[in-house]
């Protein structure tokens, strides 16, 4: 355990400015990502991510000592205000950990080494990334397919909000030469049924279905929802039936919701 | 339509200062709600709450007059930056409409005329409230049951994240004298099964239960979950099943994957 008083200490450099704005003119020279809170730092460490370091203020270093003490990278400790002044936001839960981004797996390896993928077009709130990431890991999603415009998943607030989870969901990115046509090939090529979810009446109600032993459920941005195109690529139109003056789930729940449903006993 | 050009103009003060800290302030005196959004309001419009007026920019009016000049309630149309002044942040959407408040139904009133509810306990986060008002609307579930400390199902955050469906869906609160023991009795007493949803491993897996005719799913707010003494007084303890190394889902996706899963055909 390090204690640091000085603002300008270039142990910090990883921590400065990261509210999203900032974060955002900076992220693609990013070599790392950031996980806050005990939560997200707890399933970090769970993880096979290299930890560069961790940074807290003093009174969580009282509570994380024994979780910190004994890791391989070194513990900040810094009091409130710098830590405050650092980051450049009001940090509530007072630890957060830097640690190395690994390259992303490609689209092959996801295919060869899963059973259900979520493929996600134009999802770029991190926040419902994160939701959608903490609930394909409890309901038996192996991995993320992302379109070429869907947000990094390693962004700050994606992390935070899938409370760590997406540190253990390979994701894998498609580029724009291949998406969508390409990409749902190679799914499909690979055994792969590719679901495109959708509130139109006219899609097949999702419980009236047999669950294939390769599923992808594909997802489109809340509002919007799936391109034309990428909707025409896959195998079926799927709804989940809501009420009918309703209309429609928000993305996060429809995606939990399917999973669930095509995770069922 | 009427034209107001003047920040003083008593007819706009409904809207003024809608920012949730200022909101809070006011909120035991308020007789009205707030609905934002062409969405919400067209929601609004279909419901039978009384409308007092809609606000909407120049932009928006123009998009919105089929809309609203048949409603039997003064439209006022002020230009953005007066929009913005009034209630004191940016009004992306340009549209937000005031009605009045119904009494709350009591709960012999929703237990008489409902087969599902959710009880909500220690809710007190307007969007995930809102959340769980639009998946319940649409999966499903009649009527809301609040427990004490959940908060106002009217907030202004809690009617745009539900997109309006708050409003379609008769909320009662439980007063503190009748929470949880005396509520969950007479929940029982109606013919309703009481099913506190908890990630406990020896919670009973949902999959394996019968879904009764009369079914309330109780909830509990994210983190500190259920009380002891609730979950002590229902039918029985039911968890969703999910992977064994993740924590728990979050309560708006619980809701939505529970509404879901006792809505099976």
């Amino acid at each position: 355990m390090e204690r640091i008083a000085d603002a300008a200490d270039p142990r910090l450099a990883d921590y400065r400015e990261l509210r999203d704005a900032a974060a955002r003119r900076r992220i693609e020279g990013d070599e790392f990502f950031i996980a806050e809170g005990p939560t997200s730092i707890e399933r970090l460490l769970a993880s096979d991510h290299r930890v560069r370091s961790v940074l807290v203020s003093e009174q969580k270093y009282e509570r994380l000592a024994d979780l910190l003490d004994p890791l391989d990278a070194p513990t900040y400790v810094v009091d409130k205000a710098l830590l405050r002044h650092i980051v450049g936001f009001d940090l509530h839960r007072g630890a957060i950990a830097a640690a190395d981004r690994r390259p992303l797996p490609d689209l092959a390896h996801v295919l060869a080494t899963s059973r259900r993928v979520a493929v996600l077009e134009g999802l770029n709130d991190p926040e419902n990334l994160g939701a959608i990431a903490r609930s394909a890991r409890a309901l038996g999603v192996d991995a993320f397919v992302l379109d070429p415009t869907c947000i990094d998943p390693y962004t700050r607030r994606t992390v935070r909000v899938s409370m760590g989870e997406i540190l253990f969901l390979p994701s894998c990115r498609v580029d724009a030469a291949m998406w969508p046509g390409a990409a749902l090939d190679a799914m499909h090529d690979a055994g792969f049924e590719t679901w495109a979810m959708t509130p139109a009446d006219d899609a097949v109600d999702i419980w009236s279905l047999d669950v294939p032993d390769r599923l992808a459920i594909v997802l489109g941005a809340e509002g919007p929802g799936l391109e034309r195109r990428t909707m025409a690529s896959t195998t079926r139109r799927v709804r989940l039936p809501i009420r009918s003056d309703v209309d429609s789930l928000n993305v996060g729940n429809a995606a939990a919701v399917s999973f669930a449903i095509t995770n069922r006993p």
